[in-house]
């Protein structure tokens, strides 16, 4: 069976670990991005997953694909079945980009952006097929594939997803930021709040919730979890016991910090005191491993990632056992 | 060694909870609640204990305290190190029982409370001498307290919760709600909204938090991330990218959903369709095995909770050596 074949548009965290998902579940991947230090960049994307991945599955991969880097758009995205659109979150430079996509992309290639705010309407403005693909970084390990646009082609993007061992999420309706950023985003406000008045650390809210609920929400959502908490009552009584409290002064509702370079300057200090005594590829292991870890761990119990691995190492057994040809029948 | 003595004023589920890590840990343990159902819905959450904490550790856990019943909250408190405060959120009710409990505890005895909500100015409004200890469910297995108050009572707290595996977490700052549930209502209040505009499920809200972010936040927490997700230009870029997105329609920022009887049903209705297959012990015991299983992976590497099993592990074999006296010397 021929390679399939993913084009890359945009090359950094996110394009980098879209090209290593693919291209570690044995497509041809074609990289586009303008930047001289592309190709390097990817490579340490690579070098990580390489490592990575492999580790998830008690499965063989299939043989990797071929990696080319490209300095022409419609020499990548030519004879792609999946053209991922990975620069950055600027409207016009994403319309221009699919302008030239479009030009060259097969017509029945999935087009998918990676964006993490706007919606499909806003992507497609001027008339193009294009549908939200959010993953989520490392994207070479968490499984999570926002989904949103036309029916028919997320249809057929969950599908080859699946076959790259990714949970594609479809939503029915499109909204700024979808719906991970959207939570993503409450909590990043709260916490600059917390920072900029002085009330916390960078650390002590990494710690809040990495020694809590963080632990929790690796492994069941939020409502699964409140359900749980509700005791012998369930939802109701979690609604009943803390419903009221959505009135209360418990989040800095109405208001939004202002961005400035004194924030920037508190954070990014904060930060480096908790997390600078480590390198950048040193922080990416540790995670790396970490999530290894934890997925493996919830294989034994089939929940969230850890269902969706045991499936994928199926598939990959099934793919290993057709690639092998029909066995010997009779002695 | 003599066991100490915890006294648990309300059984509910944190309550429960409370008593079940306090027990385990070889405390004896006071429990107060007037529910007549409170003897049955402890014994429900020290099965489940039982069960669960053990399974954390290569080490044993001491021999279990004693577990006793109190229609009289004054011989709960009686000779009690520890008193923990878990009643509803009512600052009345809490005042009145810390009134009672005051009178009848030692004077250097800790009093904690589980307050959501409520900072100590509140608590200790009537000249009490109350900290926040606010811990997560399952207390049993979960690490994080939250400690805020006076400076000298929560180092002291401090230094009793590591005694049983637990991780403090010392805030010198007193806000609403602390610091996890001030994220966790932002997440909370963001879902409502998607949920009552018919945008996602509770479902596809929970799939949206554990097969992506939820995995990073076991393991690191928001700002870590985000320093990695930056890339080679670290946490000052990951702000140039997110920081203006704060003043983006990604969050319902300026408003509150009504909570109404139409919505309660709504969720319950959904998390019925999602959960209700499973019972609650069952649900109970897949989220303990999934945690046992993430955090002893996290010990291979350190990180977050791995760290603190590793540290009590090492606790639990020394105070086991020193029960078994001195060992013989020479030949």
């Amino acid at each position: 069976m021929m390679a399939r074949k993913a084009a890359i548009i945009g090359g950094g965290v996110i394009g980098g670990g879209w090209a290593a998902r693919f291209l570690l579940n044995g497509w041809d991947v074609a990289v586009f991005d303008p930047d001289p230090e592309a190709e390097r960049k990817i490579g340490e994307v690579l070098t990580g997953a390489r490592r990575a991945l492999p580790a998830l599955y008690d499965a063989s991969l299939p043989v990797e694909g071929s990696l080319t880097f490209h300095h022409d758009l419609a020499a990548a995205v030519a004879g792609a079945a999946w053209v991922q659109e990975s620069v950055p979150e600027r409207l016009e430079l994403k319309h221009k980009v699919f302008d030239d996509v479009i030009h060259a992309a097969a017509p029945d290639a999935v087009i998918g952006s990676s964006t993490s705010g706007f919606k499909p309407s806003e992507l497609n403005a001027e008339g193009h097929r294009v549908i939200v693909a959010h993953p989520f970084n490392p994207v070479y390990l968490l499984p999570l594939v926002e989904l949103v646009g036309d029916y028919e082609i997320t249809h057929r993007a969950a599908d080859v997803l699946e076959t790259i061992g990714m949970y594609p999420l479809r939503l029915h309706h499109e909204i700024e930021a979808h719906i991970a950023d959207r939570l993503l985003e409450a909590v990043w406000r709260e916490s600059l709040w917390l920072v900029k008045d002085g009330i916390a650390t960078t650390e002590q809210i990494d710690e809040a919730i990495r020694m809590g609920f963080g632990l929790r929400w690796a492994q069941m959502g939020l409502f699964e979890t409140y359900r749980i908490a509700g005791g012998e009552a369930g939802m109701a009584h979690f609604m009943k016991q803390f419903g009221p409290a959505l009135a209360w002064p418990w989040t800095r509702l109405t208001d939004v910090p202002d961005y400035t370079d004194d924030l920037v300057q508190l954070i990014v200090g904060q930060s480096d005191a908790q997390s600078g005594h480590m390198g950048l590829r040193e922080l990416e292991t540790l995670r790396d491993d970490n999530l290894i870890g934890m997925m493996r761990a919830l294989k034994r119990t089939g929940s969230g990632a850890g269902g969706v691995i045991t499936a994928h190492e199926a598939r990959l057994r099934d793919s290993a056992a057709k690639a092998a040809g029909p066995k010997p029948t009779g002695a």
